[in-house]
């Protein structure tokens, strides 16, 4: 017999799915994947190393990484049970959607967002229903509760501060949205550490709603991919069944439990990134041809309005300084994001700009 | 509106998935993972940590592992394109059935074996054609052949040495059924390092063959979580699209290549374990009471004759030594798994042994 032609069995729905490309960043300035640009405070790797290595690494992790999740919860101000954590926060939304969707549900995803509730949506066998936001990136309330009603939409993904558009809302919009859904409610708060508001006090009252977080962003630990999520016990203990019994390694565990226990060592370097983002926006704000948008997180989107966005991103790329195109996604024509880089890379980024402006 | 009920929301095939039962381990002898039972070789845990640290922890990882991926396609003799890392085995599993599998297809596992291949087929939609083995473990041809050449059946799952028999099967037996697979067949060769025999030099021939392997068994990286699969290119051109950016943390990504990089100094162990495993099995071999299979990995199953499996196991857990109890699964009546520990581990296992039975 002919040896089987290995893409007639992919999945149908997977073959408009466009692989990751990687691109080089080696000795960039990375203002181009929101990370926090400083090092780790001051002697924590070396603890984190030292926690690790009493922990029997040659031994598979704790599934249930109970110290991690005891001290997550204590952060959030929520009980242990109520909090999953994951191998990053893609594993978490991949996780919800094996869990609670697939083929014959749908996903509500208001747009432009982050990518990755779209795609697992579709590897997961579920649908999309994208609904566009308005021109200032603030949600499309009557769009969203037309179809937040109905019994087949099973997650609905909202993000707060928005990644790319750094756009918030406020707890009215939530519970409009929360008292008329009739599956999950998840809101991403990748970035609240650097806002500073949280919906998780909501989860007492709607067991609908699932908060995710991540220490990839204010903890500085991207490398060590951890994310976690936080919901009503009803909504784990399904994901419990779901989840890889060792999703998340013993090292990334304890990195993420040391670098919580050691939180107060991040603060300056918060209060330098929100402070940094600020002037930035001025910045952008008066630079002739160039539109940026307000935002609550650790970048900044804004629109070039003389030269085309691309151009200006390849430009920026040739002087070493790498901020992401999101040209080419629905509705964010000409749209650049930039991440608040230290005070250095935020003056070269400013400096070569403008030079590219002309 | 009343908020949804979370459990009406659940995919309906997942009600009867049991959640994986966390259990204590610590201050016992655990034999019951098939994990190495010694330490990390000499400085080697000092070595990733030092470069780990040059490797901008505070980033993503490299999404394409790439240096990873050149080592492991070195140690392989393999091309890095062949070569497709991940979160653990587990996560590979996962990977290939979303990807190749879900609702419409089966998945072709002979039993008994890994339970992960079963639990994930189940999570990612698609169904189960289970076959039991024979007697002795080996293969049940006719009845995989008259399967396996079903288009339906999307994936096979085979291992060997096989979890948790310790059976191998050989070049001749895979070669019939690779002829008649319509799908793809993987091979999970997690214990390979304990055996020798590989069938990657067979991915040439057949395009459809996926080999699973990890870094938690031989190489003693439980704790780090990395498992990798070799496949033709055109099978990993696929799992690109798919699988997530970032599944791979850099420290584990580091870990893993150091290993590798140092792999002779595993090699007293692996020597050391084989034949530590020879030994056992003489032992419960003239054990009254006791028949154990024969292994080709680091692990012995064994049955008892007497007394019940899960009382023997009991008692063993109340002197301190942790074997897996498998009866109740299909297949392994009154059977229990001892994975191969140290010299002094062995000893205490085997006087608790004769103690519990008598």
């Amino acid at each position: 017999m002919m040896p089987p032609a290995i893409e007639e069995l992919l999945r149908p729905e997977l073959k408009k799915l466009v692989p990751y490309e990687p691109y080089r960043r080696e000795g960039m300035i990375m203002l181009d994947a929101n990370e926090n640009p400083y090092p780790l405070p001051d002697g924590l790797y070396e603890e984190i190393c030292r926690e690790a290595a009493a922990r029997q690494l040659t031994r598979y992790p704790d599934p249930t990484a109970e110290e991690l999740r005891r001290e997550i919860a204590a952060y959030a101000g929520v009980e242990p049970e109520q909090v999953v954590v994951g191998n990053g926060s893609d594993e978490l939304i991949q996780l919800l959607l094996l869990t609670f969707g697939g083929p014959g549900t749908f996903s509500l995803i208001p747009y432009p967002t982050f990518s990755m509730y779209a795609v697992h949506t579709t590897i997961t066998g579920g649908r999309v229903i994208a609904v566009p936001c308005r021109e200032d990136f603030s949600l499309p309330l009557p769009e969203l509760a037309e179809k937040i009603s109905s019994p087949e939409v099973h997650i609905t993904f909202l993000a707060s501060p928005n990644n790319p558009t750094g756009a918030v809302f406020g707890e009215e919009e939530l519970r409009f949205l929360l008292a008329k859904a009739r599956g999950l409610v998840v809101v991403d708060e990748a970035y609240f550490e650097f806002y500073g508001r949280s919906f998780v006090p909501l989860i007492k009252e709607y067991p609908n709603l699932v908060i995710l977080r991540t220490f990839s962003k204010a903890f500085a630990l991207a490398g060590f991919r951890v994310g976690y999520l936080i919901a009503a016990g009803e909504v784990t203990a399904q994901l419990f069944r779901t989840k890889q019994p060792y999703n998340l390694n013993t090292f990334s565990q304890t990195a993420a439990l040391v670098a919580l226990k050691r939180r107060d060592l991040y603060r300056p370097l918060l209060q330098e990134i929100v402070a940094g983002r600020e002037e930035l926006y001025r910045a952008l704000f008066l630079m002739p041809g160039i539109k940026p948008f307000p935002s609550w997180a650790n970048y900044i989107l804004f629109r070039t309005e003389k030269k085309p966005a691309p151009v200006v991103h390849r430009e920026l790329k040739e002087r070493g300084i790498l901020i992401r195109n999101l040209h080419g996604a629905p509705g964010l024509d000409n749209c650049l994001r930039v991440t608040v880089g230290q005070r250095e890379e935020r003056e070269k980024f400013l400096l070569a700009l403008q030079e590219v402006l002309g």
